[in-house]
């Protein structure tokens, strides 16, 4: 623990002063990264974090998974130095390891190392490009649901119209079933996210149907409606009500309010589509040497739309409703990945999201029992 | 009607033998096409049946609507001579109209009229550009269930992998919930739709979930799993098992069987998705002089990727499991889309589908009675 952040604050290095241009090390906020369990190994996630600590000097790190290994990389790249902490953790949740395993054997992997650092509150979120059904499990036994939620949601970033390029949608894994109880938090924690994870003062909600007349649909989305439309005005958010598909890379609202599993055939969906698309394109580039040639003079702007489009950017899907904060970064990350992965954990741990949630939960939760003990005054 | 198809056996016109090269008007396949309720009205679906008539000698039509105007447009359209017959209908079913005070009121509407002629039996298929849930409550009235359908659905053709360039997918909308045994005749449905409108032997059915493996999803789909497995031989397809969101524009499975809320959903994911990408590539290919000049350069390779994924191509959503087909082609349809519509009403009705499916319907049904017979004397 010699490179240890927290426990050493007598001395910030001289790097991390240069960088940071003036605080020491207990100013900066920690990240809880687990180096391990994703596609391309731990040496992806040690360059990701390593070009985070470049660009922003406000982060540091605690690294999970086999401590020797891992200060090889890390020492081989100086912004790095005296900014990671190590955790020692042998064992390593795979890909296609079931979750139930992992909740009863997995106490020595670097996913449950990782989340313990945010239950002792070493660090307020969690990074990993594990497992996602492992993930979740581990973080709702060990971070446990925040009081009020009853389902903790998965929310992902997602291209649009809208000015900032992208809209947020919730629930898209987490669990397959919500009732409306269940969606009207979600639109309250998907209203947090959206307000402190891309600063929209008054974030606009939509609610997934099949049409946008008030009548149709389940019936839990016609009684998810009304309850949403009236803790609009308290949780500080705009109900646009029930929004479409097309709605979703579209402008009419910057939160999608969905269960998870319309929410993740959706997501799967429009990734499908897109890398089709893209694919279909490539192939039409190639056809024929005129094609090839407009290949060339289009590259710039191909390059362009490819990086308005690309999933690494917005990398990671945020689990909502705990006692901290969990980033899931794709299991195919690469250092671009990982570090917005990383960027987008130190957002939302700066603006401290998980207490933000918690507080309108509760306050939703008690203007309902108000509105009840009203109800029941006047009957 | 002095332009009757069926009931002038003894004429049939010279145009007509001109292009069939032999047979009489009662050789033909007729097509029951309301002229009404599309975007750009009855001009576009004359088009639109005047390119089908072209192409094929063999479709003639029964038009709905007002007869004193579309003969008009018929009439200056020669090759439409001799093949049109008119229902006069003199009112129109709007695309804001609710299906309740339709299926009260409708009576004199073309789309009614049109169904009418598949229901007398005039034709085996009816097409209409209109209102979609207007169509689909007065194709339930009627034309009626299939005997031993539960819930008629949608289906349609989507972009994907598949050297048919396409799966299909049903229910896009029909009804928001299925259980298992809806989605046992979904599948049932969609695969006797793979083999007559796509020509496929034995086609590849999957059931859409938000995971591969067997334990995932909800309990119905647990179940549908097990009966459409069961069903597979005895039906002529292949269970390909649970597939995902993004198998849908993939090659895995040639039908993809859900329910119609989150079939809708998928559905109009997949075609935002797309829509915002081709708006994003325009922007691109403007950006700069040099990609002005790519995108000219590009033109041919772009109108050839623009084609293989053209909504227009694969015009129509078929409702399946009615005494009848209806093809609901777009209702922003042009002469393009009302004539790929008229085309794959023109197979289904050479291919006989409806009463296949009633036959397949009817056979699994049955095997279903056996073995619980079979059952009830193993206890």
């Amino acid at each position: 623990m010699s490179d240890a952040i927290r426990h050493t604050p007598a001395g910030p290095t001289t790097e991390a002063t240069e960088h940071s241009g003036a605080s020491a090390s207990q100013g900066r906020i920690i990240i809880s990264v687990d180096a391990m369990g994703g596609d391309r190994g731990p040496n992806a996630v040690v360059a990701g974090i390593a070009r985070s600590a470049k660009k922003n000097p406000d982060i540091g790190f605690i690294l999970h998974g086999p401590t020797s290994d891992l200060k090889r990389m890390v020492q081989r790249r100086k912004v790095l130095r005296g900014r990671v902490e190590y955790r020692d953790a042998r064992d390593i949740v795979r890909m296609e390891d079931k979750p139930s395993h992992v909740m009863r054997h997995g106490k020595d992997t670097s996913m449950w190392s990782c989340l313990e650092s945010v239950r002792n509150k070493e660090a307020t979120v969690a990074v990993s490009c594990g497992n996602t059904g492992a993930l979740m499990a581990l973080s709702m036994i060990r971070l446990r649901k925040i009081p009020g939620v009853n389902r903790p949601a998965i929310a992902v970033l997602w291209p649009s119209r809208n000015p900032s390029g992208f809209n947020v949608m919730l629930d898209v894994g987490a669990d397959v079933r919500a009732d409306e109880e269940d969606l009207l938090q979600y639109a309250l924690m998907g209203a947090s996210y959206a307000r402190n994870g891309m600063h929209l003062d008054r974030p606009r909600i939509g609610l997934l149907n099949v049409g946008t007349e008030e009548n149709k649909g389940r019936a839990e989305l016609k009684a998810a409606h009304d309850l949403i439309e009236k803790a609009a005005p308290g949780g500080h958010f705009e109900f646009v009500g029930f929004v479409e598909g097309g709605d979703i890379p579209g402008d009419v609202c910057d939160v999608i309010v969905t269960d998870g599993f319309t929410g993740n055939i959706a997501l799967k969906t429009g990734e499908g589509t897109a890398k089709l698309i893209g694919d279909l394109l490539k192939e039409a580039f190639k056809f024929s040497p005129l094609s090839r040639i407009a290949a060339v003079l289009a590259l710039t702007s191909m390059r362009r739309l490819q990086k308005r489009i690309d999933p690494r950017r917005v990398n990671g899907g945020v689990f909502l409703g705990l006692n901290g904060t969990v980033v899931k970064s794709h299991g195919s990350a690469d250092a671009t990945g990982v570090a917005a992965a990383v960027k987008l954990a130190f957002q939302l741990a700066q603006q401290d999201l998980t207490n933000k949630i918690k507080a309108r939960v509760a306050s939703a939760s008690a203007s309902e029992q108000d509105a009840a003990e009203v109800n029941k005054v006047a009957e």
